[in-house]
């Protein structure tokens, strides 16, 4: 028998990959065989004809970047890196959504080889391509030289009806069209099915129309017809201008004879007897499970020796460049491996006079940006509130795509996802910042940059009622509980402008989780140490002042609250309590630190009186008294609302009396 | 002299706003006087053209809704607030964003009279007006009879550059655009400036296309020109399906020489010599200053007269409704008051066997649909997991606005957001509902909720690492507790059907703050009193089993985690240690609870164990050791992942057993 002709050898791949997913979710019993029986035509396309990518080294650096962003459709993502040849192992396939497997019901980040981010909650993928298209775009600008393309890569996704209807994704596509990123190309599996039935029960707007709006080229295909998602590829990476959104029309379940184009197989296994009956309309063995055909899997496996050409080519590029550009060729190195030397470290400056925390960051960042050439961020239209300015630096526009202030307008979710995207691609480090309020928009990316151990930095400033006048509505209350809640999430917050210079250090050093800092928009007085390269706030908590005698009180404060603290000790000292003042900038970092140094900083046994402007919700793990805001804040002038609430030396120090005093 | 031209007046009236505007921010020296200056027109020609409003009943129940989104010109509503003749005198205005006004930095609903909600969060007014639109397109489906629209007023609004960012409204306008709500209106105050500038350093969108795609009437007009905007709101007000957004080029900062069309008006005072020049060229007397003339405020004043006819007219078709639909009046009356009678408290069911909690809050509801018949409410695409199908209603759909299930898309921000727009609508009681996890992506509107005092229902299933396959992307493990962080908000988390059912009581009973249910995916065996009428949740936490004898020992626990205590105390008890066990359903009621109670449920002193599938975070108030998961979960079977992660009898037996050892 002689091979079959191309077209039925793809045919055969793309019924493969159905298999596969449909197999899959039969032995697990649970997971979306829908999605990639329906999308696979559209990732067969993809990864066979257009996907530029090398299944040894998942990390090379100029790969183009894949993104599944409707997670759920994990197994067709698993089929593609099992079939490519990624490390990723057939029995793996066969423990799909097991525990200890590494086939999670949706694609983990830095759990399953090949996966570029974790996605699963709808919008998520979406957005945070726009982060990986920036960052190709920033690092061709700033390391291309003519005829030495070092940076040149597409980012590739699929993404879902459920994806186009989060607000996310909406924020996230306006300022992609804005910023003109033309080598972002999304594939949209436009089934018209989601879990509660047909789109037409909630979703019938023209997504074309509104792509199209938000500067988008925009493709309309039958998305079961290999041929058309291949032209429309093309087409895509043809517009060098506009992002491009290729609607693929798709039959969810497509092969399933009873299930297809229906909501039953979205998200639920087909059925023994269903399988068959899709495997019989498909043409594929009914056994064994996972069936590949020699064929099948030869097809697919050619990415192997294309990749390792493809990246040989380029380290060949790379390797001229190097020799014809040898500071840049070193200047990408470090930005590729995030290791900048010293030089960055020394510049750190220490801060003596009372400004804001804000302002503190502000001076950081500009005194290390010359040393860190790919740190680049912005804020969500709060630049100068927040100041996130680099100085003489361009903004990143479409005509200035070596600046490095990112506008990322009113949009804090795409932004939080944009940051992270930033930070996952490489190469760049990446900062974003609005009002520490706003986290309430963003928390599902904040929380995503912390499940896959993303080093992202936050900038949150306006930490608390000290804001004032703005009110309740821009008062932080319970946003630092609530951050401090995320495994995996430092949250910093600074008490002077010393520690906001080393929390920026702690932040750079960090490789596998986000960091928050919390800013305020009032003064601080210098009070914590000025060697800002070792400073204890390294330790996430330390004795900022010793108490004159055995200490009988401790008072705990983090951030704009250390100086109440700090005043609470003075009347409580004249009153012959002899008291200690504990910084507190992270939970996080104080509790990796050993039992023993946790244990002299805040003995067990000695009273300890909680000072921070927020909820107390958390704050009875290390103090029995608070003085605290369990409620919501209030409009006026900033000074009155601290005082109003009780965030003064005096009340303070009679809570602590308080607590002294009860048995 | 004879009275000014009808134009004359009206310039002297836009010019008298903007004037209080500039004189408010700049006695605060805070505030935004901006979007007032600029978007004066818009509001003269809505509020004195257009709007059916009654000053002297601010709560008139068919009166036209007015929501500024753009919460920052706070100033623009507090200005035609008194000028119209609300309860807001002058002085107030006077002490803009002082302590203790009644004119904070951003609008509060319940604190000054004529806010029909708390707005500055950008696109929150947006999006929330959505759900008022809906509440009333379904009352009015539901209530009027041919000869008698007893309900029919319009929903207006304005809203800024900012709110037309955000991805909720993206959402809300999507959902709007599908459910055809004719009677919403949007002014957009498209003035091109942000904080950080033009817009057009990040937002070059097409506005007006992407709405267009949306399926709404889009107009664009000069909003500078009083009559252009008048024309326009007559013409939305003329259409009946779509809902209408007027796209009204203003200059932000209209009438200051030098600051005007320049971010520098957006957001701070703009100094005594600024608005001296600002005044002379508006023709506004220097002196007094908040200069409001006898004329224009005669002008404005005949809002009074007006409003009082309108409600007048009003009552009287009400009077001949009642006569002629005596029950549909008594019940329209019911659904005003939120007072129901006892029928559907007698009607809830008590749950025998072993079912999930998503599916016991299921059977509540059909339980009490009837007798309830404005309650309403649905899913963000998960209704059949969520349970919240309301049995033999139709959906809420264009051609079938009596339906009482709400499909909401996958849209849980917007979905918050309408829900609370239904709920301070009033005559309706509304939920939504989604997977806890999902929170993340709507705490803006959670909160807001919490803020404003709104009553809101919210069901959120798939709870706790027990979900299972679907993997961390999706398990919940800090939102219970940064759910719990958020003051006026009441988290319940049930145990068992009962407990869940008596949780729909007291969520039906509430009137001054959200209420959330956590519900499981998994079964749950029934453990608590099966009177649902006078059921011990009430008190937010209850001993659920007594110890032998005095207890050594309390486990409390919450949700599916209640069983695994009892099976622990089991253990223990047989170990000799008399152990009580403590159901937890809700922390916001057991801190409202007398401290004579409190203490007798968790007495000082006695060891206590929590035992819940979310992280530790907050527990340290209630209980020294814990049993939880301060990491991320794991795909696998739900069984075997709460298994692996120590969430059984034996484990919590042994952790409680290391406590009571422990010095």
């Amino acid at each position: 028998m002689s091979a079959p002709a191309k077209t039925d050898l793809d045919t055969l791949c793309i019924n493969t990959i159905r298999g596969l997913a449909m197999d899959g979710v039969q032995a697990a019993n649970s997971g979306h065989p829908g999605l990639p029986m329906g999308a696979a035509p559209l990732a067969f396309a993809l990864w066979q004809r257009h996907l530029r990518h090398n299944p040894k080294n998942p990390k090379w650096f100029n790969r183009d970047r894949f993104i599944l962003s409707a997670g759920h459709g994990s197994m067709l993502l698993y089929s593609l890196l099992h079939l490519t040849g990624y490390d990723l192992p057939l029995s793996e396939l066969k423990q799909f959504r097991q525990l200890h497997s590494k086939t999670p019901g949706h694609p983990e980040y830095g759990h399953t080889v090949g996966v570029e981010m974790t996605t699963g909650p709808l919008g998520q993928g979406f957005a945070t391509s726009v982060g990986f298209a920036i960052a190709e775009k920033f690092l061709g600008a700033t390391f291309n030289k003519p005829g030495h393309e070092i940076i040149d890569h597409f980012t590739y996704g699929i993404c879902s009806d459920g994806d186009m209807m989060e607000g996310v994704s909406n924020e996230a596509a306006s300022l992609a069209g804005h910023l003109q990123l033309g080598k972002l190309i999304f594939l949209y599996d436009s089934n018209h099915i989601t879990i509660d039935g047909r789109t037409d029960i909630t979703f019938t707007e023209s997504v074309e129309m509104r792509f199209k709006a938000l500067d988008w080229q925009v493709q309309v295909i039958d998305g079961m017809n290999v041929d058309a998602v291949d032209r429309a590829l093309t087409e895509a990476e043809n517009e060098k201008t506009k992002p491009s959104l290729i609607i693929c029309r798709t039959i969810i379940g497509y092969g399933s004879p009873n299930k297809a184009d229906t909501p039953k197989v979205h998200g639920s296994a087909l059925g023994e007897a269903e399988v068959e009956l899709s495997k019989q309309s498909l043409g594929i063995p009914l056994e064994p499970k996972f069936y590949i055909s020699d064929e099948v899997l030869a097809e697919f496996r050619k990415a192997v020796d294309l990749g390792a050409e493809r990246e040989a080519e380029w380290r060949k590029k790379l390797a001229a460049y190097e020799a014809e550009y040898p500071e840049e060729a070193k200047t990408l190195r470090k930005a590729i491996t995030g290791e900048f030397g010293p030089e960055w470290v020394e510049a750190l400056p220490s801060i003596k006079e009372k400004i804001a925390s804000r302002a503190s960051s502000g001076i950081a960042i500009n005194a290390i940006a010359s040393y860190i050439p790919t740190l680049l961020g912005g804020s969500a239209d709060l630049a100068e509130s927040n100041n996130t300015h680099i100085k003489d630096c361009a903004d990143f526009q479409p005509d200035t795509p070596t600046g490095r202030n990112l506008n990322f307008g009113i949009r804090e979710h795409a932004m939080v996802a944009a940051v992270n995207g930033l930070t996952l691609h490489g190469g760049c480090r990446a900062y974003g910042a609005s009002f520490l309020i706003f986290t309430d928009y963003c928390r599902a990316s904040l929380r995503l940059a912390a499940l896959m151990g993303c080093p992202s930095i936050f900038l949150f400033t306006h930490d608390s009622i000290g804001l004032g006048e703005d009110g309740p509505t821009h008062q932080p209350i319970e946003q630092l509980a609530s951050l401090r809640a995320i495994p995996n999430f430092n949250l910093m917050r600074p008490a002077d402008g010393n520690e906001t210079v080393a929390c920026w250090k702690i932040a750079l050093q960090t490789h596998d989780h986000p960091c928050l800092m919390a800013l305020t928009r009032q003064g601080l007085p210098p009070l914590t140490p000025d060697d800002v390269q070792h400073h204890p706030a390294e330790k996430g908590a330390y004795v900022l002042q010793e108490a004159s005698g055995a200490a009988k009180l401790i008072l705990v404060a983090t951030g704009s609250e250390v100086s109440v603290a700090v005043g609470a000790k003075e009347i409580l000292e004249r009153e012959g309590i002899p008291t200690r003042v504990v910084s507190f900038p992270s939970w996080f970092l104080f509790e990796r630190q050993p039992k023993a140094y946790r244990e002299e900083v805040l003995p067990k046994g000695t009273p300890t009186v909680s000072i921070e402007a927020a909820t107390s919700f958390g704050w009875d793990r290390y103090a029995q008294a608070h003085v605290s805001i369990d409620h919501f804040g209030a409009s006026g002038n900033g000074e009155a609302v601290m005082k109003e609430f009780g965030f003064t030396a005096e009340n303070a120090a009679m809570v602590a009396k308080e607590l002294l005093e009860t048995p």
